[in-house]
């Protein structure tokens, strides 16, 4: 196992991702300073032998990798930039390794910020949910300069199964966005194909079985349509969430002047998912919109 | 390797996925007996120690089982039911195999057909194109009864790599219309996700990298993303057939009172990709509906 023995990491954001990932990297020997809004989390892990941090800025001050798991862009904007951020408290060579779902334009600038600022940026989003984060398997898409990639590289095996290393800055972003566009419409893909089943009269899941390992086989057949079949919503990843994701990738491409139309419609079949007050459920949730039933 | 030793099968449509697939069962020790409209490919088989028939009904007179691999419904039911079609030859007890992509409600009323005349009818479609169907390793989505599926078994083993018995006549092509919308969508989702990353500054063949073994990972990002990539068009399956396949699961989905906005999109992709002259290309050439360059 990868050992991170004598390295400091300062991790902010500890949600239902963040947490696990900060453990993993406790149990490989690094020593954690933490910072989260809200408190009970950090009592919970200065138990554990972390260290609590009263700012973003002292979290980045006691440590040479900075790594933020944050909800959204406007919160990564906040930690970065606002008073007591962490750019105000990086040291000189420090790591800001962005893991978090974030906009790909305000990435570029929240890399050039970081830079200036004598810091490597890294965005390192991931796939893979609270199992990949907890069983240390996350699938990692990163941006960066190859600097700043070797020194990542020890924190990366520890928290995932695989990374790729896709380019510059930024372009870990632009892949997950990619991911959660064809998350989203091999579910719709998905949603319709079984619904068809089921209204023709076949069997749902011997449809399922029929279809594993031919042209028709995916990830998302796989567990999104056992999902749908159990009717096991249960998240997993949550429909407002997809929704979210998928407003930016179609944010993204109208700054880049094309249309996406099927990401368009899938969006719209969320809306009327989260309209219905299913937005909590899994993501697979998304049948209801094709068959309420 | 399984044995057709002392089976006598009539093989009806002898096209680019027919004509391996009658090599196959002749190799693997069948009798056969063959059909087609144009004579040439007759020639050839005759060569190979196959015995062309006639009249469908010919084909049908000489074989414990008849296998169609026909283009589309019309050419199911003129070779069924037309003057000398299979029906009027089929033996008592005769076997019945359509392995063609076939409506739905017509194969219902084609199975009620040749059980009227004594005979047993499977619908067993399949998906894997012709490099499936040269290898032997098709994957085979199968309805009709128990009884005619055992009869069936040893032929399923030499023409595919895995059968599914989905249930009653009529599921194995409400399973291959499923395959056939997840397919296309699929192929949609893939187009506009790796057109996104190469507007937003991102290398497509990295990003496919990045995305394989995540929740994003499918059997068409494997093959077909590589084509887009490639910019390898030559199909494969045609955009037309898709668009055709598409077609009829909307119009099966209309007949069971639902709507499927995904699929009637992605057929509405495939339409312009039609009008631009591009039909006859590799189905994974739906990216010039989202990426013209």
């Amino acid at each position: 196992m990868t050992s991170l023995n004598g390295q400091t990491i300062g991790f902010i954001g500890l949600g239902l991702m963040g947490k696990p990932m900060a453990r993993n990297l406790k149990a490989a020997g690094a020593e954690m300073t933490v910072h989260n809004r809200s408190q009970g989390v950090i009592e919970e892990l200065s138990g554990t032998g972390m260290t609590p941090a009263k700012t973003p800025a002292d979290a980045a001050g006691a440590a040479d990798t900075v790594i933020l798991m944050l909800p959204d862009t406007a919160a990564v904007e906040k930690v970065l930039l606002g008073a007591d951020g962490v750019i105000s408290g990086l040291r000189l060579g420090g790591l800001l390794i962005d893991m978090g779902t974030t906009k790909v334009i305000a990435t570029r600038a929240f890399a050039r910020d970081v830079e200036a600022a004598g810091g490597d940026y890294i965005d390192a989003p991931v796939s893979g949910g609270t199992i990949g984060a907890e069983g240390g398997t996350l699938t990692i898409m990163a941006g960066g300069s190859e600097e700043a990639m070797e020194k990542a590289a020890p924190v990366f095996e520890v928290l995932g199964q695989s990374t790729t290393h896709v380019g510059p800055t930024g372009t870990g972003q632009v892949a997950k966005a990619a991911n959660q566009v064809i998350v989203g419409l091999n579910i719709g893909a998905v949603a319709e194909a079984l619904t068809l089943a089921k209204k023709a009269g076949a069997d749902p899941a011997r449809v399922r079985e029929a279809l594993t390992g031919g042209f028709a086989d995916s990830r998302i057949l796989e567990v999104h349509g056992k999902r749908m079949i159990d009717g096991a919503f249960t998240p997993g990843g949550k429909c407002v969430t997809q929704r979210k994701d998928l407003f930016q990738a179609l944010e993204l491409a109208r700054e880049l002047g094309f249309e996406m139309p099927a990401t368009a419609l899938n969006m719209a079949l969320y809306d009327k998912v989260i309209e219905a007050g299913l937005g909590e459920l899994d993501h697979s949730a998304l049948i209801k919109a094709i068959d309420p039933d």
